[in-house]
């Protein structure tokens, strides 16, 4: 089925799991990091700097007419040219769409392919579930207790926000952004993905 | 497929028609009206009035300890039991569920049998595609222009909110109190079809 899906996901709700069942079921890449390998390719920026600052947010909007020229930006990075990023990510998200079927997880996608027929999808769940889901998978070394993982994940959940809101002028989240919400809590990953190919198959994609 | 499915849905975003599809798929029931009749058998209410007060809300709270009982109602329907109503209406959608495997268009049926294995779906559409569907299926006497339907379709969604909200105590259209999530904007009702059967089979129902 040749088709382009975009993955908006609550932090923990599954998202990069589900983008690899997918993939493996419509044989189809889905695409991460290497969106970021990608801008960082074109934009000559260090992927790990790019990988740091994709979905993350200016503190507030970069204004083009202030002093110095590339605005104010967030978490130290002064003078680091986040909007840059963000348009060189922008063209790495329509090249992908134009190169092939995929799957694109998270960088607005959604929003940046909104003239095009891909189905936007968006994966939550309640918040114990997606404490939970990220305690089980802490990678090797890590140790976050349940209530720093509570923190971490809603602050990952706000920092997503304000950069969706910021570069779309739309509610990262909000229902009308997509074409279905799935609630990781209650069906199953391989459940999303059985439901997702119907929805394409509804497509005649 | 043995399962009891809850519809939520915004005003004319085919909640009606997509139950009917989804009642041929499965071979299961759909209860819309027939809900309210049997409210109306077990409350002795006439059903027009039932199906009047369905889905509407008092005004404001009802106030258990208000002289004169009842507390105040919505509408002109001063000194009638909407809340009685609503306990009867609760009673049914027990029933029904326990019953037989079915298919509860609104009714805060999600609410209601949070405790049970149910399939909480909600439909939505942007307002326009909305607007035009509902001008389309106008009954034959009815002329509604589409600024007058604009605003019954808005105001339909008020109602069901302020009662949805209500009675739960939670928020009408809320993703969290549901499994999946529409959008008959980009979805067709066939396509929602196959979804949700593809959501049930993942369940294993």
């Amino acid at each position: 089925m040749a088709a382009i899906i975009t993955i908006g996901r609550e932090f923990g709700s599954g998202g990069r799991e589900f983008a690899r069942l997918l993939s493996e079921r419509l044989g189809i890449p889905a695409h991460d990091r290497s969106v970021i390998a990608e801008i960082a390719q074109r934009t000559s920026f260090a992927e790990e700097y790019v990988r740091g600052i994709v979905e993350r947010t200016p503190q507030r909007p970069v204004l083009p007419f202030l002093p110095g020229g590339q605005g104010v930006f967030f978490d130290g990075h002064a003078e680091m040219p986040a909007e840059s990023v963000y348009r060189a990510q922008r063209e790495a998200v329509l090249f992908l769409a134009d190169h092939s079927p995929c799957i694109i997880v998270g960088r607005c996608a959604d929003y940046i392919l909104r003239e095009r027929a891909t189905l936007r999808v968006f994966l939550y769940a309640d918040l114990e579930s997606r404490v939970r889901r990220c305690l089980e998978r802490q990678p090797e070394g890590e140790n976050h207790s349940e209530r720093e993982m509570r923190q971490l994940v809603q602050r990952m959940d706000r920092e997503r926000a304000r950069y969706y809101d910021f570069y779309t002028g739309t509610t990262w989240g909000d229902r009308a952004n997509y074409d279905l919400c799935l609630n990781t809590s209650s069906l199953s990953l391989a459940s999303a993905v059985d439901i997702v190919e119907a929805a394409l198959k509804g497509r005649g994609a």
